[in-house]
């Protein structure tokens, strides 16, 4: 049962994930979101959304590493997508997390959640572009339901989204022209500066 | 664009999951889940977990199932495990929230969801039982953390658990020990009653 003992250890230990808020509001705009709803949100999504991904993903495999994208975050906490500060340390955090939290797994299991945290960070498979595409798609979902709050929380201009989104146009021509209108009608709107 | 506008507003109304909540409290004790977090944490016990599963399962399928089985409480509300009146009325309220609800997706993916919820409610496949076996025992495991909160709160019986789990042991025995020894436990500690 020794097995069985380390893999429910984790279970409870990625619970803390659930109190570990990001600077998304809800589309009802009446809270911020939670890693876990984020994560949960993103994994629906890719599986209703794999028919515009340009190139061929391995869906299991981008649903679980969606799942498990930001545990990390339990020690390493959420950086803001436009936090250059915090991005200067973000992945000796992140790596220091990844060797503790995928570390209490039996060693086949948290070798490939380690692997996938790895891919996703890498950003350059197929299946990381495609899940980086729904880690950007479903927070400017959530910005534009909830009238563009964080936007205006964080003053955020055009070229920040843009460059953010660098790969989206390559991952999903679709989602990014979709992404693209959301975005210009929240310049148009005050909510997102024009530079 | 009509197919990727139906997709998109799919993913808008679900978000209304994430205030939907359980009778579970967080390992921590401090607030209660909600059902965006409960269908997370099972997602990702399904891989960890499936080893234990006596029936071979498909783990996409599973996962997909337990993503969405709750998404009917945004119209019909969370009824509790061992609430017998509201379970009078609970599969006509969740029938006619999974009419409207997988009715927003374009019909080839809104029958596929529609398809693995009456999967999951049927508890007849050897994929449904594997979603429900997650689904009884992410709770107790919550519960067993956060110090039996929700059996103290709700006066629960050895027998009302024995009951709800009655197709556990065939799912996994493994799974099932584990469980009843933390059943064990938590009436040693009287936060479960021994009737």
């Amino acid at each position: 049962m020794e097995r069985m003992k380390k893999q429910i250890e984790f279970l409870m230990e990625i619970d803390k994930v659930k109190n570990i808020f990001r600077q998304t509001w809800l589309a009802d705009g009446n809270r911020k979101e939670n890693d876990a709803e984020h994560s949960w949100h993103l994994a629906i999504a890719a599986f209703l959304l794999k028919e515009y991904a340009v190139e061929e993903v391995d869906l299991l495999k981008v649903i679980i590493m969606v799942l498990i994208h930001d545990l990390v975050e339990i020690d390493a906490g959420d950086t803001y997508a436009y936090d250059d500060e915090g991005a200067k340390t973000k992945r000796a955090r992140e790596e220091a997390a990844a060797d503790r939290i995928f570390g209490l797994l039996p060693s086949d299991q948290g070798v490939y959640f380690r692997e996938l945290w790895e891919e996703f960070e890498a950003y350059e498979s197929a299946d990381a572009k495609y899940a980086h595409l729904l880690d950007n798609f479903q927070p400017l979902l959530l910005n534009h339901e909830s009238g563009g709050k964080s936007w205006v929380e964080h003053d955020v201009k055009k070229s920040q989204i843009y460059k953010r989104n660098a790969k989206v146009e390559e991952t999903s021509p679709e989602v990014w022209e979709w992404m693209k209108q959301v975005v210009d009608r929240h310049i148009e709107m005050g909510q997102i500066r024009d530079e």
